[in-house]
């Protein structure tokens, strides 16, 4: 699975850091450049417009740039492939972060880089700071400490997400309601096993099953299996944290036992969160007829996209930009965060993820095995994504 | 002392505010229009940028925002003269703070206005997101509180300056050396009279007095009394707060009691941080020959402009941009900032801050009563103030 440009791509993203000292920068909406410019954008007259915050909290999102800033925080502990590398070498991911914001959905963000040492500081900083903020992005912030982070931050009155978790489960619902329709299969009749018992693979679970959701918009898959490193998480299995037994309250409902390999026994979709070569063309054929799969891992996926479909996947999506059906969260979080927004969400509810991914598949149109998802620089992508999550917010 | 244009200001203010949803926004840097470009900037690439920083902590300075962006941080105790606004009324300041950053020292600038309850939560907020900044301008945060969340803050490994504090005092020293050439005084047989001991005042009666510096290079001037609203402070004074009464280390070696009126007799310089009228014309002429003022009270001065120059002052100077001689922070911060960041300091000393004074007060060429300072649009300011804080880093 390596691929012969990879240090060529290495240097050069060094290198184009190194050229620009990064990716965004700050720039000015207002002139200042004469006298009258400074005593209107700064003092005295800037006063006028805090005594008007002051009266009316809501003037806030008006009159500063609090109204389209979306915080990218991390703590760095569970940064892309690379670990707890820490909150200063996270620094590229969520400046690229910031930058993604900013091109596909117009809105202004922030790196927020937190030097941290519980998910309770982790916790503070973020109330702290979130008086500037429109939304908060939580970003590689490792399990199963993102779990309480996130929940804990759902009072702030503005939304915030945990990307790693929703993005992904998103972008990953819309691929499989498409591959679903080529499949000819419901998704209420598909059973699903997922590899990766992380923030990303429980969110997955999250979303197929409909969980949180306060009515009946959701049709939960028929059931999740979810991994972990050991195997099925199953009622019988000692030693859970408390993370993974909660997840049995939706997934296993057939009570499966085993490997990965034992249990992808008849399954019809293979989600893979986990790590490179997991799988091989024997536990493809030991699938359901038309077999979905998306191997997800990164660098490297589980199953090598080719090696799949010609053990009879009929459709195969990965991370990578190089196959098709790459499952990138770029699909989602701007338009997730846009369209809550602009709505004036105060969070983002499981009925606007499930908008979000339904706009995705929709925006496909009739999918190939191919083409089940968006490409990243087609326009109009954010848009849709934001308009189905605004219609989704106010019409709760 | 009323301006009648005061609340076409307010709603000019307000409606520019209103026009551009604020002031700054965040633009790019690097394209992102095509896969390559975003396999650079993002992922996968981005993960070698990372790994460059994990790997030698100083390149997240070359390969990221984080080597030139300030973050300017309250926690809105105390803004302008506004008092306790809170973090999101404090909001339109802060962001105007950083349009000053990059539009005078092409510095990227991001404002963070903490919810915070304490002067404890306040250091932990600020430790918590320094990884991802260059330097930290405190703001508008109450005295006597400040004084110790600037100390807290010193061993962050990047420049925290409280621009209340300093960025004023260096601007009023800069004003004084100007004023006193014209006075044909030296600053070290001047005696001062300072009107407010709150953060101006304090870090002005401080770098009056050269405290703090590891060298000699500075020349204390004679004596500097600094004034409450009870009068000055002296060592028979009972009941002073442990920040007032440290001033006292250094300040007032004459010994003398009693109210501003009285202390003022003799004194070469007025400086008030305080409140609107609080001197006469007969205040002015009980002060020493060639007498020099500084009512900077915002918006109403301590004493009219116009009334201290009838009665004999030699150089007044203001807060306010319809007089001359502004008293004006943006002279120094952006200049002070820029010089440190690009330095590498890893904090602001009293020598850079008096080389920022100089600086200032070279860049005036010959003053006269009306020009002891330069005009903020003066091309080069920043930069003569930034080259003299590098080499005061540099030559330490």
């Amino acid at each position: 699975m390596s691929t012969p440009n990879d240090s060529d791509l290495d240097r050069d993203a060094v290198e184009l850091h190194r050229t620009h000292q990064g990716k965004i920068e700050v720039t000015l909406r207002a002139d200042l450049e004469t006298k009258r410019d400074l005593s209107l954008a700064y003092s005295p007259g800037v006063a006028a417009a805090c005594r008007a915050i002051e009266g009316d909290p809501a003037a806030l999102r008006s009159l500063s740039v609090a109204g389209r800033s979306v915080a990218v925080v991390t703590d760095g502990s569970a940064v892309l492939g690379l670990g707890n590398i820490g909150p200063a070498a996270a620094m590229p991911v969520m400046e690229g972060k910031a930058a993604l914001f900013r091109r596909f959905a117009g809105l202004d963000s922030w790196p927020i880089c937190l030097n941290v040492n519980s998910p309770g500081e982790l916790i503070d900083a973020v109330r702290a700071i979130a008086p500037g903020f429109a939304g908060i992005n939580l970003e590689d912030i490792a399990a199963p400490e993102c779990f309480d982070v996130e929940d804990a931050l759902q009072d702030l009155g503005i939304p915030v997400m945990h990307d790693d978790q929703h993005g992904t489960a998103i972008v990953l619902l819309a691929a499989l309601i498409g591959a679903a329709e080529l499949a000819g299969k419901r998704l209420q009749d598909m059973t699903v096993v997922v590899a990766g018992a992380g923030a990303a693979g429980t969110a997955i679970a999250k979303l197929l099953r409909c969980i949180s959701f306060s009515d009946l918009v959701c049709e939960p898959v028929k059931d999740v299996i979810v991994c972990d490193s050991k195997g099925a998480l199953h009622k019988n299995r000692k030693g859970l944290i408390r993370e993974k037994r909660e997840l049995l309250a939706y997934t296993n409902r057939s009570g499966r036992e085993g490997t990965i390999q034992e249990v992808l026994e008849g399954a019809d979709v293979f989600i893979g969160v986990s790590r490179g070569g997991l799988l091989s063309a024997d536990d493809v054929k030991r699938m359901a007829d038309r077999p979905i799969l998306f191997p997800m891992a990164n660098p490297t996926p589980e199953i090598d996209p080719k090696e799949a479909l010609d053990a009879g996947a009929l459709v195969v999506g990965t991370g990578r930009s190089d196959y098709p059906n790459q499952v990138n969260n770029v699909l989602a979080f701007p338009g997730v965060f846009r369209g809550a927004i602009d709505a004036g969400a105060t969070s983002i509810t499981p009925e606007m993820k499930l908008a979000a991914a339904r706009a995705l598949a929709e925006f496909v149109g009739t999918p190939t095995p191919e083409r089940v998802l968006p490409g990243p620089f087609e326009e109009g992508v954010a848009e849709a994504v934001a308009a189905a999550v605004r219609g989704a917010w106010e019409s709760r």
